[in-house]
């Protein structure tokens, strides 16, 4: 089998077959198989795509390049969720310990990553101790004991994967959808869960930009899932604006606390519950998405939910006062008011841009070195659809450098549109795919 | 400028600025651009093609990539002949000294190659002596004295082309029109002729296996040489059965010069006539291309054209007597006829499976380090066209090995078609393109 032959197979657009996937996944992942023939193969899928069969051969091969986690021995349906990624994404942080306080195992790997903010285990080191990276006998017994653990990736999970997504990144073959499902899925199903729920982001500030594309994303994903028999959903839900109020780490933190309190922004708490409920589904504890739903607003309203937070903190090593006093954390040097220029309506704070803003006060990863500034950020005070008068503020940019404030103000100014007519709030959940 | 910006941007299907490409081509021959940016955006060159305008900087920038040759002291109008290859070609060696000795300069670098046979240099050191490495001086005062000089690549033309065609080479993406158009032109345009004539092959044997691709690149070819400001023409020839009846180095230095003393296979002298003709229009010589081909024809009539062929080959220093006596070539140990199978006419003799055949009897390169074996290859007996009785030589196969040839006959009895139904000699000239 040459990869020649097989660059020019895709490149007429003919199917590749279950062993030609995996001699290109293996192949590479081994340093068979030289970057330059690999970035041609991927150019050409671009152009010609997978199908279905293909897409699942891709993600298997891709799967068994690794370890793949043993979860049998945690009790119950174990399930997995992930977003493809968002501005103001603190959906974990809330969901978990809801769901938990219920009684479905969560036991989650998370990454550090690049980006706006840190990922999940970068927020919660936000409490002093915390500690992301436990074994694997802890985690396991952690999530049976009191049913919610979150560490770093500790095994080697797809890194086919890892070596393959580094060569999209340079070479402009990262939005493809065979290659996304691929990338996703198989880190997924390598994580060893029972079910997945996704998290399909659409909008400004999402990799998706547009719902036709998220929805071929969400049902390629959800057919992969279900070829490797496991239960699957895919929430399509809004990322046009900054979900929930606060973008940053410690300020997103803060956020989830309040929300796990009975006081989270209402389009936060919207995608929570839709994501939750499904969990639940899958967990077989309740067999309505209505009364799982009921549950959530029950373990929130009765502090079920934020109880299990603190244990959950406390259980890892992390310092929960903060989390009873959120003054607590440090506060960022300047708070600074981005005013509004004119009377009217908001129709716009788009969300990318306020993740460049946040990221540009040093909230941010742009490489892995970069350490992260936990207090900066930016906390709206506005979302589309409310009435602002001239002055008032928009937002607040939580900064530690005047002259980074100063930019970011200019950053949120231009991603900001207030005119005079009046505007809907946003639809959080556009679809959902089964 | 970043790489990934301009593959993104080919991959959209937008063109390159003059900038841009020579950004890319200096990039890459310098070795700062890596080898899997280039292919990912070879491959999306591929699917998205370029415009004349960019193919002209393509070519213009791999031109500059080295050195161009300054053939100003050279007497006249400097011609360039190039094919885009076939099965037992020896156009050169017979076109050559014909409008040499009309007084047309004919200065040609010429390869040694990969292929079913040796490169026109391979060819011409079947003469003991020929000196096939001149110095630059040596070439330009041989072409003032002479007429003709032909010596391998010396100077460092187009290097950005060598590195480019290995790496399409191994990734798919040789046959894409502009880059084909660059990797032929960018070398042309370094040899410093004034004007180009192209034979562009079409069928079985050739690069190009219909009208319509060989015709959409000899129009991208003229296209580009008009732009450079020279002379240029290209002929499409018909290329589906081998060119003559020898294949095989050696037995096509005999043909060539059979056919400088006036035996030469019909189809072979429409090529040589067409080719030259044009050339001879070129060199202002003669401006009606029918009074060109009789000075050829009567060039070859008079003996002229062998006198030069001869003058030639002892200028180089060459043994001519070989020219002379024939014979005097080493023959192969076998010489074994395919013979037909049944009565009937002769449809098919499948140029490319002939090339193949001839290669391996050993006299072909599939590498640059692989020696090439003078003696070998085929001689036609029949052509499309003719009449054949069961039994009676399709072909000969001249061999060194006798496993060898009995494989070769193999292939030639598989490449060969035969049927009762009657059938036209081949066209040899399908188009020609001003």
């Amino acid at each position: 089998m040459r990869m020649y032959d097989l660059i020019e197979k895709k490149k007429m657009g003919e199917a590749l077959t279950t062993e030609e996937i995996y001699h290109i996944v293996n192949g590479y992942t081994h340093d068979e198989i030289p970057d330059y023939q690999m970035s041609a193969l991927l150019m050409a899928i671009y152009f010609k795509g997978m199908d279905v069969r293909e897409r699942y051969d891709l993600t298997m091969a891709m799967r068994d390049s690794g370890d793949i986690l043993d979860l049998s021995s945690i009790d119950g349906v174990k399930i997995d969720k992930h977003s493809t990624g968002g501005v103001g994404d603190k959906v974990t942080l809330v969901l978990g310990p809801i769901i938990a306080s219920i009684g479905v195992p969560v036991a989650k790997m998370s990454g550090r990553g690049l980006g706006h903010t840190g990922g999940t285990i970068d927020k919660l080191e936000a409490f002093p101790g915390f500690n992301g990276a436990l074994s694997e006998e802890q985690f396991i017994s952690q999530v049976n004991n009191i049913k919610i653990a979150v560490t770093g990736q500790s095994k080697n999970l797809a890194p086919a994967d890892k070596k393959l997504y580094a060569l999209r990144d340079v070479t402009a073959t990262v939005d493809e959808i065979s290659l996304i499902t691929g990338s996703i899925m198989s880190k997924k199903l390598a994580a060893g869960t029972d079910a997945i729920v996704l998290d399909v982001t659409v909008g400004d500030g999402a990799f998706m930009k547009t719902k036709e594309s998220a929805l071929e994303l969400a049902k390629s994903m959800v057919d992969i899932g279900k070829r490797a028999n496991k239960k699957i959903a895919a929430v399509l839900t809004n990322m046009d604006e900054p979900l929930g109020f606060a973008v940053g780490n410690n300020l997103e933190v803060i956020e989830a606390i309040n929300a796990l309190k009975g006081n989270g922004p209402e389009d936060l708490m919207e995608v929570v519950y839709e994501l939750g409920s499904q969990m639940i589904v899958f967990s077989e504890i309740e067999t309505d998405k209505k009364k799982a739903r009921a549950l959530m607003e029950e373990a929130v309203a009765n502090g079920k939910a934020f109880e299990k937070f603190l244990e959950f903190i406390e259980m890892q090593g992390g310092d929960a006062s903060y989390a009873r006093d959120i003054n607590k954390f440090a506060p960022a040097k300047y708070v600074i008011p981005v005013e509004a220029e004119c009377d009217g309506y908001v129709h716009a704070l788009k969300a990318e841009t306020f993740g460049l803003a946040s990221m540009s006060l040093g909230g941010g990863r742009e490489t892995f070195e970069d350490v992260i500034d936990m207090s900066v950020g930016i906390i709206l005070n506005k979302k589309v659809g409310d009435q602002v008068k001239k002055g008032e503020a928009i937002a607040y940019v939580h900064a530690n450098d005047e002259a980074k404030a100063k930019h970011a103000i200019e950053m949120i100014k231009s991603a900001t549109e207030v005119s005079s007519e009046k505007c809907d709030h946003m639809k959080l959940i556009i679809d959902i795919v089964e």
